[in-house]
């Protein structure tokens, strides 16, 4: 419940067993780390980016407090002296990131720190928290945003989210990911995204019958009633619901829709369909939920199921198909020297970096990883400076431009990546110039080694 | 980062709207809600029970602030009468509740609130939040220490948790679940869980050599030395930490362990510890990690790999087999009537209820499922009341408490259901009387609607 007090212990303890080994050698070096995702889980090609806004808030604001000192003492594995220089410790550093709402794709660094070694390391563990988790939600939230071609999609996950802070974050992410709104009201209350609802199947078993439950229901919200009407039997539910929006209109008001939560939602709402426009009821939406994921709104959309919007509820919260990311923070220099590693199936790439996007006819064609002080001609960098001597270096960009800039993009990313199923890979290649220093690096590192 | 300010509002729109239209229907009658597990993921067959104590917590002091109520207020949805109503609403319910740390089977409540429908409907989806997530990782949790056979697990999870809250919670839920221990410094600080870390490769590419880095390491840490070993050559560095340990030895001092964190995690063990072995050094410890789950570990123990211990990260931690249960929080009795819904695979139980435990020669036996009024002879009543009018009732257990009720009920286990890859199904089943309740209430639910 307190998780959020002291938010700079939130790391892994050999962060801290490592900045004391920095600090008894006198490493106070500047170095950088490269964050980038490994490969790409199945059926994914591209990431978007999110949860910066939350890092650089977190790296303003760094510092161990005087609870959190005590604490490391009593564990009897610190010296004083690099417990009093934790005490004192902020991050002072520089951090170059691809903005939120941006798309990026594997082996491109998405954020670069460049700090003392030691500011930049203890950071590593919150900064891979939160975008590993937003990017993985607002990539998930993009394929079902993309799946439903159009009709609008509502995020439902609140209740399975991995805790609390996935709860905000899995808002926050999907909305950015064109998401039309979230069940989660704190969420709307925080970030000003729209707070959708309708009823759960309790409101309804509540009542002596399904029909009071539904009139109790319109009247208090006789302008935002959505009906849910698969509690007993899903067609009787729905006649139910013709029987109430034909009473509304009687008194100048319209019903505005029904959900169906369980059942197989295709034929139903087929029939359903029939049941309202048969009665002249065709104003009223039917909104599918329960267990939907991206394949399914996409396999709707193929065979133009006539549901109006969706909610999406556990199986986006929690990226289903793909819990995580291989996602990592690697060093890539070190006091001017550059540096990689070659663990099977982990290596690296040395150098801080650039990444270059090139478009043509509006559309993205080919991305560039390359070094940082490198220059492609009629190509996007998109690595921007965001932090400097520690300091956030201009305002962080509202969610709404953030949405707007994603779904901008979005739209210009070929098909063939966006595939719910087997998509095409996005060409993206590596500089001569880099590719030059990872062999030299990596004859170096063999023979000292 | 301000998830935690207003834990009341973390809730689904529906449950507020809901609670207008009950309230204004002048329902504040009492009911009880059940929550429960619907089916088993893939290779599960029992679950853990935990997050009830962040649940008891919330309960006890929930209360929309008054900036909640304004926000609300500015959604124009909601009645004035209704948002004073809301101001004042606490939760004054009662809970019972399997406590955390016991075992629950699918389709048995682990915990029933009884209150005004009204409260007992809003906290809904805290509720699921907090127990589905805990559970989810104590389970995962359980199912690796079950694999490891007797070698300690750690918890590496907290940068590919999802979020801050499943960072900690995690750590929680893995160490009531048997994990010797965390990477997490704020979970070690809050729990009081024993916190535990080696190095990173960063540590070794930021000196110019290999050896240099481990001289180092143990230089600030004679007594607490875990060297990882494969940054660049997995058994170079294991011959580069022999040297090390015997320079240690000179000095009176012993290394204390190795890392292996990618590669052939088996092979190399087996390698690793010849070249240890072979030097007379047999007791530094081997540490496994990188990308493991429960069927690596039980797979290295059936080979007898020899790793002395694990670190396991993203996989326990998204509980990436099984990201989610299918955890539901129903209606089971409404103003004393009770009550149950027919959607089609999502049915449920009518009535408060009780679940009994049988066993025989201190092995678990045999679940029953009752009315919770009946008896059931020399069986043990798992659901205990936990808080009464909105209060905790008894003094929350400390988690090296639940920690020891978990092993001790683990023990009693049968073999069987913990296999890690098909295990056996645990005999649970229902009442004579239950049943009986059941099809009386389906048939007047069908009749009546």
């Amino acid at each position: 419940m307190k998780t959020e007090e002291n938010l700079s212990l939130l790391t892994d303890l050999y962060q801290l067993t490592m900045a004391q080994g920095y600090f008894q050698s006198q490493k106070l070096e500047p170095a950088t780390f490269s964050l980038f995702i490994r490969s790409y889980p199945p059926n994914r090609s591209y990431f978007v980016a999110a949860g910066l806004s939350d890092v650089l808030q977190f790296l303003e604001t760094f510092a161990v407090d005087a609870a959190g000192i005590d604490y490391l003492h009593s564990r009897r594995l610190f010296a004083e002296d690099f417990l009093d220089f934790l005490k004192g410790l902020r991050f002072t550093g520089e951090v170059r990131a691809i903005p939120e709402g941006r798309i990026f794709f594997k082996e491109e660094p998405v954020l670069e720190v460049t700090a003392p070694i030691i500011e930049a390391q203890i950071v590593e563990t919150f900064i891979i928290n939160q975008i590993n988790l937003q990017s993985l939600i607002a990539t998930k939230a993009a394929r079902c945003v993309h799946a439903a071609r159009g009709r609008a999609v509502v995020d439902f996950a609140l209740r399975r989210t991995h805790g609390l802070d996935a709860g905000m974050k899995v808002a926050r992410a999907s909305y950015l990911a064109g998401f039309a709104g979230t069940s989660n009201v704190r969420a709307g209350q925080l970030y000003g995204i729209p707070i959708v609802g309708t009823m759960a199947h309790s409101f309804v078993s509540s009542f002596e019958k399904e029909s009071d439950a539904f009139r109790a229901f319109v009247t208090s919200f006789p302008n935002n009633s959505i009906l849910l009407i698969d509690t007993y039997d899903t067609l009787a539910g729905a006649r139910k619901a013709v029987e109430i929006g034909k009473e509304m209109a009687t008194r100048g008001q319209s019903l505005q829709g029904v959900r169906i939560d369980s059942g197989d939602l295709a034929k139903l709402a087929v029939a359903v369909r029939k049941i309202f426009d048969d009665a002249g009821l065709k104003t009223v939406r039917i909104i599918g939920s329960g267990g939907l994921d991206e394949c399914d709104l996409a396999d709707f959309s193929d065979a133009n199921i006539p549901y109006d919007s969706y909610g999406v509820g556990t199986k986006m919260g929690v990226s289903a198909d793909a819990p995580y990311f291989d996602m990592a923070y690697k060093l890539v220099e070190s006091n001017g020297r550059p540096v990689l590693k070659l663990s099977a199936g982990k290596d690296s790439w040395p150098e801080r970096k650039q990444v270059f996007r090139l478009c043509a006819s509006g559309k993205l064609q080919k991305d560039l990883v390359a070094l940082c002080d490198e220059d492609v001609a009629g190509a996007e960098p998109l690595l921007k400076k965001v932090m400097e001597h520690g300091a956030i270096a201009a305002p962080l960009p509202s969610l709404e431009s953030i949405r707007a800039t994603f779904l901008d993009e979005f739209a210009r990313l070929p098909d063939s990546i966006k595939a719910i199923r087997n998509p095409a890979t996005y060409p993206v290649e590596f500089t001569a110039k880099l590719q030059t220093l990872r062999l030299e690096i990596e004859k170096k590192v063999k023979r000292a080694e």
